[in-house]
């Protein structure tokens, strides 16, 4: 096995040539068993085993510093990096992550999660290498689709200034980039990258000053350096922007791609290497399901199907059926998503209503603005969006929807713990930052059916509301607690003495597990779900405050500006002079792994918070 | 006077032609006189007027869209709808707004206030105008400063799939832009708008033909639809998105202005009507002085000189000359502004080190993320950023600098009640956002000497630090009180009993004017300047609880999230059972108007402060 041989960073240089595509090939079968296994990302991985191992055998790591966009792509890299081992325990609790981290390896120079944010931080490694007079390169690698983000944009606005080396890695797995380049890209790649270049503007010039105002246009195009560039390559929205552009080149041809990166190297600029690669390539499941196998469980490799079939619907696809229904019943209700249709489960929206729904592509920020937008003319939009991706736009949702009080609705799936993906995807500081935003309301459903009661509700509200719910299976207990959503107001759901458990969302099924545990040891518990994070029943709490000697709020959300601040707040501000415990998440990050794991890990499962329940009515 | 005809929307369509240029004149007068009494901005709108007034004659009020970016250049729209009075109380307290507001008038469609929204919120509106089946035109005007934000290239990318028109103006006041066109603008527009374009293509690819490699050129453009076009005309950028480039047009001529909207309203796409002005245009003080005049105090018409001259320095002067100290002894700072040089006081760091002042435009998320590049890199940036404006980046803040624990410094200057800008510039939320982020630490000053001190002790940092100050004056009171910051403690200024009042920055002003009153009520009162936010210095906390009836907090920031919940929190969790007063701003948006009347109505002056604590004691 050649992959074997790569035991540490560089390792790769020892390879001739003609193995590379040997060493592609054990790459892609070590791959497709390893995530058959452990589930990750499969599809972005098998796209870039050439383009990573082209990236290690052109520069030096750690010398060098490669920036993963997104980083669910660095699997190949992880590799070559020497971290085979870790691929057993890959995303696992105490495992390797999914993500470059700084951490595991100093060839991890940035850790990455979120889209579009590889150019930025490249541009801050470039900066520093000037400053200290080094002179290492820089590579930021990053998607057609991260490209649809804003920031990255401002990055490559700023990119454009540079009098410096800096190398952007455009690797575009969409096909309709290709399409529009077409069978002129092999050519146009030689004419760009060799001698014909100039005799070719000369000869251009040349043929334009025969025709009707051809010196006009001779002097525009002396003037600005790039225009005779943008009629004869591909690239010229990059070269328009003052950042050059080489390719596009095969991204699965390991020696064409070393022969462009040597090039771009040369540039006293920033340079865009245009690389085309497949989702998937060579394994044709992967291939064929490109969403699929995006973020894919653990699989069978003949068939390419999950190991394990779902059973039980999750949130996402009760939102999914609500959503068609409550569209059928109002013309206003429109749909929005940034790029995460499958995610989401507006799929079927789309199916149903097109011209209803909108995909923005990677860009939360006009996501929001644009349903502002919308709700200001008399729409009623709903945007979908993970909780830990809805942070980018903050300030849209503060300054564009709730000054204005607009009647926009926020489906915030994947809201608490996620699981696998870590740190940057956790959802678990939606409650704080939209609670501190005036105008905002928020609601988080105990079970399956109380998600499409609040969503019948939210689309009804006259203000912005946001209604959060958990990645995963939908809980489907407690059915019998079925009562209309009032608002502002907790639900009931065993009154007795003692305790008030208070349980936001998904944790009113823990809070009915700590109920059952404090009951067998002999504590009466009242149980609400709170249904409302904002605001908070005053009332309720009230009466829960003066009727029980403990109140005890739980949620799957960091504690600072939360909804157990929110409660205690309120019992502080009314006098009520009754101990709050508050069950939160602590003031940190959350890695990776399973997510029931992570709650013991954390202290919000239901033998912990008994424990923590006990203690503090003892200590009463 | 003509302007005196103008009394409601659409007035000014009974004007004839010829008295264009005088009602211009006539608008630039009011303009001048009424923003040298109140003050406002006057740069922005002097240099709109004949836009202003050609929108106002080609479309029609309120049934068509006009969404102005940022809101500042609004005023002759103002004018325009009937508006003329509100000038005399202009940015006052119950006054009118110096932004659009849809409270105001049915002509103002979307409230604005920040920059590059207004593209998003356009192609909401010009979506529901199709569900809905309606035919009004929507027209977005966006400044060239304000498409340097990433989220208006997230909508330039939504717009170019557009069927439909959607009318972006650009309004280009940026010399930069206008010299790469040279002279070729006006021949360029008429080739654009009349069938020469036609003929010419054809001549182009007869031309080509003849050169080397002409055919596959040849090929290639007819591929790809607007080749030729970008060879042409300025705006390829725009048409390589898939947006309709007309332009560039003076933007001081009314005539020519309207005619091209016209041909604007005609197009089946996203069209970009590039419109150059200038800022400042025909108040001769205002055109040298453009940064001056971008929002002014009240100034003397003859001179530009402002009426009040400022005596104390203010915050951002104190900043302005710590970074210069800072920088000359750590080769390490790097300081960054989002287009902000004047406003953040780093002009001056600026000139003394210009290779490590980085101003990346309008880009909030890309400053914090580059940011965190550089201190990956091991630089020691300092990112100067106005606390409303760093909204934006919350996500960069939370995902990219702190995940990774990072040793960026936030300089977060008006934080606090900034005053006559109102809802969407104050910042009032920044300590409830940061605080919600794990690993970040928040310090504020309570007087100049202090913000020099905690600028030494955040670049010294080994992680994420925030330090925050007002807007105006710096206060250079309690000027004995300057121990050495220790992190995460407190400074206690006055020790006592009875009340505790522990003030974070710029309220410890307010607080030991609240406690000079309370001791003239003969309360005796510990004065506790908070110093960090996060953390809160705990040991310091329990001891005020020891030893005093009543603590309170003071802050000039929103509840949920803020310094008085983790206060509070802390009391509650380690059992302490003191009642803790905490001040701070309602769950509300603050409107414009003087600071100091601001302070009065939303209860957190002195006066208020001390009803409500002696309110609070005695109901103990």
């Amino acid at each position: 096995m050649l992959l074997d041989q790569i035991k540490k960073p560089n390792d790769i240089k020892a390879l001739e040539p003609v193995d590379y595509d040997r060493l592609a090939e054990e790459i892609r079968e070590f791959l497709i068993h390893s995530i058959s296994e452990t589930g990750g990302h499969l599809g972005s991985n098998l796209g870039v085993v050439e383009l990573t191992m082209a990236l290690h055998l052109a520069f030096k790591l750690p010398e060098d510093k490669i920036i993963w966009d997104v980083g669910h792509q660095s699997y190949t890299h992880k590799l070559l990096t020497g971290r085979k081992e870790g691929f057993g325990n890959l995303r696992k609790y105490g495992g390797m992550s999914g993500f470059p981290k700084r951490g595991e390896s100093d060839c991890d120079c940035f850790d990455t999660g979120h889209s579009s944010t590889s150019l930025s931080a490249g541009l801050g490694f470039v900066r520093a290498r000037e400053l200290k007079g080094e002179n290492n390169y820089v590579v930021s690698v990053i998607g057609d689709g991260a490209l649809t983000g804003g920031m990255a944009y401002e990055a490559l606005n700023n990119a454009a200034r540079m009098d410096t080396n800096f190398i952007i890695v455009l690797n575009d797995n969409n096909m309709s980039i290709s399409e529009n380049v077409g069978g002129m890209s092999k050519y146009l790649n030689n004419v760009r990258t060799a001698d014909h270049y100039l005799n070719m503007k000369e000869g251009i010039y040349q043929s334009l000053l025969k025709t009707r105002h051809g010196q006009v246009i001779v002097d525009s195009i002396r003037r600005a350096k790039s225009s005779v560039k943008q009629l004869v390559i591909p690239g010229m929205f990059f070269e328009d922007m003052g950042i050059t552009y080489l390719g596009p080149v095969d991204g699965h041809d390991v020696n064409g791609l070393i022969k462009v990166l040597r090039e771009a190297k040369r540039c006293k600029t920033a340079v865009l290497v245009h690389v085309l690669t497949q989702k998937g390539k060579g394994y044709e499941p992967a291939e064929r399901h490109q969403a699929r196998f995006h973020g894919a469980e653990p699989f069978d490799i003949e068939t390419g199907v999950p190991k394990k079939m779902k059973t039980k619907a999750n949130y996402t696809d009760v939102f999914s059926t609500v959503m068609i229904k409550l569209a059928r019943r109002n013309p206003k209700v429109v749909a929005i998503t940034a790029a995460m249709p499958e995610g989401t489960g507006l799929k079927r929206f789309r199916n149903v209503f097109p011209e209803r729904f909108f995909d923005v592509g990677i860009a939360e920020q006009h996501a929001v603005t644009f349903a502002a937008g919308l709700a200001a003319a008399g729409m009623k939009p709903i945007v979908a969006v993970y909780s830990s991706f809805l942070q980018r736009a903050y300030d849209q949702i503060l300054h564009d929807v709730c000054i204005q009080n607009l009647p926009v609705v926020f489906a915030i799936d994947r809201a608490g713990l996620v699981g696998s993906d870590g740190e940057t995807h956790q959802g678990i500081f939606d409650l704080s930052y939209l609670s501190s935003i005036p105008n905002m309301h928020i609601m988080a459903p105990k079970n399956k059916w109380e998600l499409s009661d609040m969503m019948k509700f939210a689309v009804a509200f006259e203000g912005p509301i946001a209604v959060r719910y958990p990645r995963g299976e939908a809980y489907d207990g407690l059915e019998l607690f079925r009562s209309p959503i009032h608002f502002g107001k907790g639900e009931v759901l065993y009154e007795e003495e003692d305790i008030a458990l208070l349980a936001v969302g998904s944790m009113v099924k823990v809070a009915d597990e700590v109920r059952k545990n404090l009951k067998k040891r002999g504590y009466s518990c009242t149980l609400v779900n709170a249904r409302f994070i904002k605001p908070i029943d005053e009332e309720l709490i009230r009466k829960l405050c003066k009727e029980h000697k403990l109140l005890v709020t739980m949620e799957e959300n960091v504690e600072s500006g939360g909804f157990g601040e929110k409660v205690l707040s309120f019992v502080n501000r009314a006098g009520l002079k009754r101990k709050v415990e508050t069950i939160t998440l602590a003031d940190e990050y959350v890695e990776h792994g399973n997510v029931d794991l992570l709650k013991q890990e954390v202290g919000i499962d239901a033998d912990s918070i008994t424990a923590r329940v006990m203690t503090a009515y003892v200590g009463l």
